[in-house]
């Protein structure tokens, strides 16, 4: 049997599929236009870092359905036939506006409107969600860690842990985007340019007889760039082992890099290890700490002085463990020229397209969701540009790097109280007159008629 | 430029790679064993629902250096031209033991044991332990859902939750073979030969003139096959909506399926909802639940008797909202024949090849932890199997329809209390005799020889 060709057209929640076919035989073919944002914050967030409008864009731009894709939905007997011709020819001809990656976003803004036939529009939801709801958890992950080092390095070590090899290829990512200065992920290293970043493992040191023929068979391979594991056996008698070795790649005219501690009293540890390196007159040897850490751990350890330069950062970065979700919506706000509102218990959306701005220039003070038709507001930056028009990019990807640096001069301007690791201070997002004025209208308008009704 | 083409088989930590030429420069081309488990249990867990052993095998089988992939580690002047020339050739030539997916697996049992030269086994660390942490995770989140339903039906609503597009196919796999009854995800229906299912958003609703209007529309579109979603405005007066529909539906032969409710009060509502079909004389339309909803929301559900038919689960299945990771470790337990172990604290492993024995017929009793090469325990079943002989497959993959049968009888023979949502009594989880003394003798020998040493 030859294999199958499905394609990413078909990662669409079943019902895009199905609601397709009922606006198509029902004749609805109005442009639509749908809001991305994220209705509250996760435990201990006052910010999101936005990330995955290329994954977004990628899979916008690439969207076509196979014929094996239509012979399956053919197979399922529920589709019409000529509807599966008009899949067959479906690609996505709107535009996208949308935040720049590694923007902060907060609370209801649009980070994503998406503008065309309402079947285009709505197909690509579940695409378009689970790439910026992904890439902007782990992007806000890292952004919290990285700020608790407070300037020391920190390593994305999560390629085991991340739910898959393409969350990990994200994360490492985003996380160099948000500040890390490198991944262990060695193919996304090399597919974003990041840098790669290694230790040893403990099977490594297992397999020698001893553990200082470990360390000098390594350091002999690599003798300029050398962290050595300390505490397979006794973290102490380990960094007796490395200041051996150290001395040795010094007499050779090298240097060992650095010692990774990862396990026991970091704090304690660290400072002994110093201490024991100091004393052996090996000041530029540094210490590197992995072993469960977080952003609250990393706090911990900085506040206290542990004189440790750099952190590889796992399990908890890779899944953003404090905060695994975030509560995404992809809503209807103009079907047909006409606003639209949603009502649902603790799920009201605002109508209407729009515009962020954000207030501030050395510092951020507070951001205004405006109507996207509104005249633009004076000494307010507006966030969302054009990033799509009729269904081709308007302009190539911005590099990673650009990004990396442009989001650490964004980040340093959101004042440190909307940054705090725990409980942070809210920061202010108000609404236009103009956009206020719409959703009274449209509340009152369906107050008046008919429950279920809409404003056009 | 011309595309590169890197392949999957730099999907591993930079530590693999280093850590290979530091063996191949060293001659540390001896045999050696890893061993994969979970260290300990996460909240609310005392079993985990093994699953990924078909991704970690496929990446194993594939694992091959591009000449693109060379040609990136060369650029980064750290490697060996001879190594790199021997990693160009690297394959995997070892052999694969492991339990079969949907077995019931405890705190420290190997779930996969890797057998081969010890780069080969070495380098595969990173993708065996992100395939199987990624699905072992998901796969028992799936599990307590779907025990939590008590025979409602579950599907998977995660596909834009999920951490990434390959995680929603991993999801709706695993979940699917814990016994949820469908995807909304269409690519993994159609991949893995699952029921796909979906209702309809609130999108659709908000895009037509009246709520009615809309349900009309889709009933037309799928006669037989409409869910609709009744909270877009006010769920009771959706609901009379509905009922108008589905009696427009029987007039014409055919039948609504179901209503479903996304928000409020989800007792109360299908109490009420349920009274009105009934008193309707719509017996057969049932109710489907969604919202925000885990295994705790739907064992409430289920315990106040609500009238729910089946439950969509969405993200907090999709990342496993409430224990986003395991804590997993890939340790050599044997090198060179010689049995291995690690003693940094709180990260003990037990050194040596091993098998896990379950002891009991038409419930679970115990397990034991024993050494490979014990003679077989009588009246217990070994659950690590031969999968890959050679680097190559020994058998074909079963398919998810046996796996999940499979499963479901596996899952009806563990014990209620070992499967409660909240505080799960632990299953007890035996040693051998000889594995014991096996970590007797080496814990000696390490405190009698210089530290650092192996018991070779």
């Amino acid at each position: 049997m030859a294999e199958r060709t499905l394609s990413r057209a078909l990662f669409a929640d079943f019902y895009e599929l199905t609601m397709a076919q009922a606006y198509w035989q029902h004749d609805r073919r109005g442009t639509a236009t749908f809001s991305l944002f994220f209705r509250s914050y996760s435990p201990d967030r006052a910010y999101a870092v936005f990330a995955g409008l290329e994954s977004a864009l990628a899979y916008v731009e690439e969207l076509r359905f196979t014929s094996d894709d239509v012979d399956y939905l053919r197979s399922l007997d529920m589709f019409d036939a000529d509807f599966l011709s008009f899949l067959s020819g479906l690609r996505f001809t709107g535009d996208i506006r949308a935040m720049t990656e590694g923007d902060l976003a907060f609370a209801d803004e649009p980070v994503i409107e998406v503008t065309g036939p309402i079947i285009e529009a709505q197909i690509v939801e579940t695409a378009v969600m689970n790439a910026i709801s992904t890439e902007t958890l782990l992007a806000t992950k890292a952004s919290r860690v990285v700020h608790a080092a407070a300037g020391r390095a920190v390593v994305d070590f999560a390629a085991r842990r991340t739910h898959g090899e393409e969350a990990a290829d994200k994360l490492a990512r985003v996380s160099y985007l948000a500040g890390c200065a490198g991944t262990s992920n060695v193919l996304a290293a090399a597919r974003h340019g990041i840098p790669p970043v290694g230790t040893m493992a403990h099977s490594f040191i297992s397999s020698f007889p001893a553990e200082i023929d470990a360390f000098r068979a390594y350091a002999d391979s690599f003798p300029d760039a050398t962290t050595l594991l300390v505490d397979t056996y006794d973290t102490l008698a380990g960094t007796r082992h490395a200041i051996e070795v150290a001395k040795e790649l010094r007499a050779k005219g090298h240097a060992l890099r650095a010692l990774r501690l990862d396990s026991g009293d970091l704090l304690a540890l660290s400072v002994e290890c110093r201490r024991l390196l100091d004393e052996a007159g090996l000041q530029e040897v540094e210490l590197f700490a992995t072993g469960g850490l977080d952003e609250f751990e990393i706090d911990a350890l900085v506040r206290s002085g542990a004189p440790i330069d750099g952190f590889g950062v796992g399990t908890k970065l890779g899944v953003s463990a404090d905060a695994p979700w975030m509560d995404w919506a992809y809503k209807l706000v103009e079907h047909a020229g006409a606003p639209v509102l949603k009502l649902s218990p603790g799920k009201e959306t605002l109508a209407g397209p729009k515009q962020v701005y954000r207030v501030g220039a050395a510092e951020y003070e507070h951001d205004v969701i405006a109507l996207a038709d509104e005249p633009p507001f004076e000494d307010a930056r507006p966030l969302l540009r054009e990033v799509m028009r009729g269904g081709k990019r308007v302009e190539a990807a911005p590099s990673l790097a650009s990004l990396r640096e442009r989001f650490a001069a964004e980040f340093a301007r959101l004042p440190e109280r909307h940054k705090a690791l725990r409980a942070p201070e809210r920061y202010t997002v108000e609404h236009s007159l103009e956009l206020d004025a719409l959703q009274w209208r449209l509340t009152q308008w369906v107050a008046q008629h008919e429950l279920g009704g809409s404003a056009s």
